[in-house]
């Protein structure tokens, strides 16, 4: 399976850093992990004595427990920083603490960070892999794996397809680990949002298609990503309220009748029901956000496995 | 062992959910756990490959610890998560993550609410084990049946005898947990505490006997559980202070004197030492404070079995 | 290995409990155990199916994380508590917590405690080992043992040895068990710092030459020992100021100069660059502040496993 990859970097930071072969790859090695979750005993020794350092800044649920998880059914050993606790409280600089742990000889550090950067800065210091799993509005490029994965896993192929992608687009670090991921696989994208959340230098930079309302990026979408609203760092700036929002840019029976009719819907989660979408739609035959979630895992597994067990590494 | 209990039920949520039969079936596993503690390598294979997620949104030094003291002795895998730190920060409900944890193919989830009725509620809704480790007032299993394998343990059996439980027996999951239990595996429970920590309908509700004064149900006790006083959350208004409370309610050589002589005295923890009970009883050679903690560790590691190799679930 | 230390202390709470022969076998284990970190498959059966319990009662990246791979590289199970999140915050005491955790069987306790005498009043009172991760102004065992191992591989030996400590002797439980250490080694061991953290006791206490100045301690040094100044804790009382204390105490190229030529710099971290010591030296190829960090790893995988698979103890 590494084989087909025969540099695959040390690091991943973001979409960038890939090829579209090695983007294939990771979905092909994901796949196949998927069914180790699905086993009696959900377990590989794969990375058996191999230590995964989870540095998590942020607040999260989903990403750190999957991350764990995926270590975890690959026999990986996990110890987790958070910024409470470590000696970041003592103000020793970040590189400092980075490069203390890495003189413990860990396998791969995943961090997720506020500022955008901060984990390629770690990279290029560092002489281990460094996985982000988000940094700042920057990237979040396992997020945008599990969502290929998804799509492609219901669809069949990425390329060709049309993916509407709903929100602040211009703060988020999942659609522009998407934007880039997707038109990267052949995949034709058209964002949406309010104009506070939009930049139209987007089109240029990233290929994709640009629009103020909704409508357009969902005609004819094979799939729709909703974007997750900032409700707790919103101070009413970039929109009026949630129920404004709901109005005009949120994902409705009606408004998905404007898609294709086997269209599925994407959220990268926490989903504020009601807003971003309606309740019913969440629980919709269409909607695949909790198998993105099962595909988040499988995604980790083959990135930690492909870091970890990288041929290429000296 | 499992083949005794032909229809163990997905969830543990209260004993409500246990037969006699299957609380037996629960003690004499738990009995044989025990051995495993004890030995050189406190370990067993029985749950390799398996994923536990231990989710306490309260404080808790001995259950959580307990759980997973258990869960790695059987091999298994755990991941924590507590309410600060997770998504529920960022605004998402309480179901919206089960669910989302749900899809990462957990094979158990205990759970500490201050609610009553969250396990419950979730339990409904999810396909996979929920343990109840105790939610608001409601309901604390996993310390009744500890309690009721220690008193086993040192008196032989369960059936006709005689348990005293003092202090705030309204407003504790502890004493709720155990009046179901006791009762019914044939015990006899006599509960007494200060009025505003008692309900007349306790005794049709749960028949038991209820005392506003310790003496008559501390007289010929087999065993006396002394419930721990909230002295963190009471504001004053349930009784007038710590030693008024220890004057009329607490356990002492003179009151323990009305108990059989051989009677032991239990205790949930952490005990507030001077107020439920003087310190020379919690070193007595009557207490089994201690013992309750290590029986802990092996009534968990029971039902984690039971649960997770359940023979029932589909 | 075990076998040259017939009487190993059933705890390790300070220097003061190995004679120089127990010192000189940790530090043979601790050699064995650095091959460990540097193999593929890093981990090793030593302590499979032990139970390490890590209470850290204040912040600390580096020393828990050490532990918690120390701990895992020997295929111990580890649980964490901290003070918040534990039944401290209901009030217990600390011995109570303490023998709640011993009920649970633990085979070790690593503590580390703002309050001086902590982990030893607890090692009286507890059955099962219990190892001093730092304690007040008190004592930091782990610690001294990795500087003098980091001492010794790169000197051949720690006899007749000059070490230079600078910083606030006084308050430093780094440079307290150094002294201890070093001098029980045949070292030579001279110290320096502002009157505020200088104790003319000290000399007598640990026979060490204490000096006012850096000067004369540097003077002729193998190695010279930066001390944190706790700048996080300063109210301005104990020193004027980080510029100042860097230009009288702060060790840089000009004062290195008086010591030998081939003298190495160590740290206990985390560094305050600029303060302790100018940014070039931490990374010059004299210092060894991350080889000391690597080196903690395998004094505390050689102390876990002395203290638990102690073959003295009962």
């Amino acid at each position: 399976m590494t084989e087909t990859s025969p540099s695959f970097p040390k690091d991943l930071i973001d979409l960038d850093d890939l090829t579209p072969g090695q983007i294939t790859c990771v979905l092909d090695a994901a796949e196949n992990f998927k069914e180790v979750s699905e086993r009696e005993i959900k377990k590989v020794p794969t990375l058996r004595g191999k230590l995964v350092v989870i540095f998590f800044h942020e607040n999260s649920t989903r990403t750190r427990l999957s991350f764990e998880v995926a270590a975890k059914r690959l026999s990986a050993d996990t110890v987790a920083l958070s910024a409470s606790g470590s000696s970041l409280a003592k103000g020793e600089s970040l590189l400092d603490t980075a490069r203390n742990i890495e003189a413990m000889r860990p396998d791969a550090l995943v961090i997720r960070h506020g500022a955008s950067g901060v984990p390629g800065f770690l990279a290029r210091r560092l002489k281990f892999p460094v996985l982000n799993a988000g940094d700042g509005a920057h990237a979040h490029p396992t997020q945008a794996l599990l969502d290929m994965l998804t799509l492609r896993e219901v669809k069949g192929r990425l390329e060709g397809l049309k993916v509407a992608i709903i929100g602040d687009i211009a703060h988020s670090r999942v659609a522009r680990s998407n934007m880039i991921g997707l038109v990267k696989m052949g995949g034709r994208v058209a964002v949406a949002g309010p104009p506070s959340m939009l930049a139209p230098e987007l089109a240029e930079i990233y290929g994709v298609e640009v629009y103020a309302r909704p409508e357009p990026a969902l005609e004819g979408a094979d799939a729709v990503m909703m974007l997750r609203i900032q409700l707790e760092r919103q101070s009413g700036a970039l929109f009026p309220g949630a129920r404004e929002y709901a109005r005009v840019y949120g994902l409705n029976r009606e408004r998905m009748k404007l898609a294709k009719d086997d269209a599925i819907i994407l959220h990268p989660g926490p989903v504020n029901q009601g807003v971003e979408l309606t309740p019913d739609l969440y629980d919709d035959e269409r909607s695949v956000i909790l198998p993105q979630v099962t595909n988040g895992v499988a995604v980790r597994m083959a990135l930690l496995c492909l870091l970890i067990d990288n041929p290429d590494k000296e």
